[in-house]
């Protein structure tokens, strides 16, 4: 079974950890068979914390876990903290393949929303 | 002249404030015309700040500034930092057509991105 999850930092703002899961359902509805499951942890002020969330795909049955970084900037959270957490649980379940994708802020297509979002004819 | 402004957080982390430079870089060599000039700002930690990055374009000739708010959520900064600077600065240049975008994170296409970045087929 393969499982995407969104890792974003989390915030005290209820509506901001809303934002997350609410493009979690846009991403579900969007996976085209890709993933069987699409979940999301935080690494701060909100639940559940990544460990967690990866525990608790593992316990659904997935064994191919991709993991991408809702962050724009590759500061500590995406060049420590993440790997930490999924290192930690890779040796906790041994038959999981985890993989850990480039953070969004590294995305070459950012440029294209920013331009479409500066664009009053687009829609957005 | 049409300036389009990216509107970031800041950080402490030099090689963070260096990854909006870049962006903007790559911004600049994608406008196609739309814009003459493209700059950026930050609200925190960093300069320039918001308001001497707007003062810096109206320098320039800038009569038509589109910012775009580069947050993932739509915490405190985009719902009333951005617009109060933005306001502030207006009155400071009443011949100015300002106009802020939603921000990066309300792209619809953001899905798109994720769902890229979470494909080992395709190039980031």
């Amino acid at each position: 079974m393969r499982t995407l999850l969104l890792v974003a930092h989390g915030s005290r703002r209820a509506a901001s950890n809303d934002e997350v899961r609410h493009l979690v359902e846009r991403l579900t509805a969007r996976t085209n068979g890709r993933f069987d499951h699409v979940g999301f942890g935080f690494l701060e002020l909100c639940e559940p914390a990544l460990a967690t969330a990866i525990d608790a795909a593992v316990a659904k049955g997935a064994r191919d876990i991709t993991l991408v970084p809702y962050f724009l900037a590759a500061g500590t959270h995406v060049a420590n903290d993440i790997p930490e957490v999924v290192e930690d649980r890779r040796q906790a379940h041994p038959g999981v393949r985890f993989r850990v994708t480039p953070h969004l802020g590294a995305a070459a297509s950012l440029v294209d929303i920013l331009l479409d979002l500066s664009n009053p004819r687009v829609e957005h």
